[in-house]
């Protein structure tokens, strides 16, 4: 959703309104814009300066001189995922998926299984956008879904609060011999690059599905629905 | 994809191409004509008239009095499934599928999951058409898929065979603790109704996902997925 003038904008940033990306025309000045692109770096919003034409055409209206790019769906931090008193913790991070109905259908599941959260990287991963949050079925609504710069990062703040981060990939050890009972987080891979070296390397391990077929790529969301569910089944 | 002209309607026939509809110029009479209807009918495909105008304004072409639609996947019948000798058999009845991107994504996993077959119905079914065999990423060449008149008929086939049909629904026993171990079909309802309420009676029993979100609604390839990686962990 774009949002368009100098007030409209500066509601979404006192609001902490999820802003992706300001547009600003080329050769504005005012206090207010100098308040908003202030405010902007602060929550480090990425801004970029267009001509006016440009922005018009883009926004495919008069805009007055500032354009925000919203979604409505309000982050949580980290920190509110892992507050939830609800034990032991099933924390998703997902590595960077591409296709928002993937997404929607992996906050889909997440819902059902009654993850704690999710974690998605605020780069090259869609954001819960509209289309994510249609194709979750109303779930981004109840899910907890936090954005962090970096994925490695948050494994490392995982693991320094003795949760356990297991990553999945083809070659490892087999699902229904992990221990998933305890609090776990599972990383998923992006659609067609799977889990990155690095991300693998500062898990505690790697777990896999058996596979039978001839294909052997299992859809993200599906792997994640399984994985998940096996969680479920080891809990009860 | 269509076919337009005798010879390669007549061509297609005698291939067994799955051909899904036949359509006849009004009035057209020919003894090439008159093989194709009667090869159809045997064949049971549904065949159509309709005027000349209506005709080309379908094609989108100059239509040479006979047109097939056609989908290039070559079905199997359930006796094909039935004869594969690996055993426990795991079969997948989908009642009434929608979505050709849910059929595609439940085609894959019943790859990966080492499926006996498919079965899905002729009506108020999405067929394999082309989205279904690009979404199931190449799966569709390597699954035994049939498509029966009547799901509730093959229930009973399956049964006289000592197959235990089970229906996923939202009240019936945990999947954790019914038997797939043996020889077992699993029903999936359509996207929309789930599975019919005959089809359920019919059925030797009702299984569940247990399910913990606000939602509690799976997208359709997702819940197959989960359902049949437990027939997976439990034969292992």
């Amino acid at each position: 959703m774009l949002i368009n003038g100098f007030n409209a904008v500066q509601e979404a940033l006192d609001a902490d309104t999820t802003i992706e990306k300001i547009y600003i025309e080329k050769g504005a000045f005012s206090d207010k814009l100098r308040k908003i692109i202030k405010d902007a770096k602060e929550k480090k919003i990425r801004i970029f300066y267009l001509d006016k034409k440009e922005l018009d055409a883009m926004a495919k209206m008069k805009v007055q001189k500032v354009l925000a790019e919203i979604t409505e769906y309000k982050y949580f931090t980290l920190d509110e995922i892992l507050a939830q008193k609800e034990k032991p913790h099933l924390i998703l991070l997902l590595d960077g998926i591409q296709d928002p109905h993937n997404l929607g259908a992996i906050i889909r599941v997440a819902d059902c299984a009654g993850v704690t959260g999710i974690v998605i990287p605020r780069h090259r991963s869609v954001s819960v956008n509209d289309t994510v949050i249609k194709t979750s079925a109303g779930a981004t609504a109840h899910v907890k879904i936090a954005k962090v710069t970096n994925i490695n990062d948050t494994i490392r703040t995982l693991q320094d609060k003795f949760i356990t981060v297991l990553a999945t990939d083809m070659e490892g050890q087999l699902i229904y011999d992990a221990n998933l009972k305890d609090d776990v987080a599972i990383v998923i891979g992006s659609e067609g690059l799977g889990v990155k070296a690095l991300t693998k390397k500062l898990s505690n391990g790697i777990i896999s599905l058996p596979q039978y077929g001839k294909i052997n790529s299992l859809n993200a969301s599906v792997a994640t629905g399984i994985v998940l569910y096996e969680a479920v089944r080891q809990r009860m």
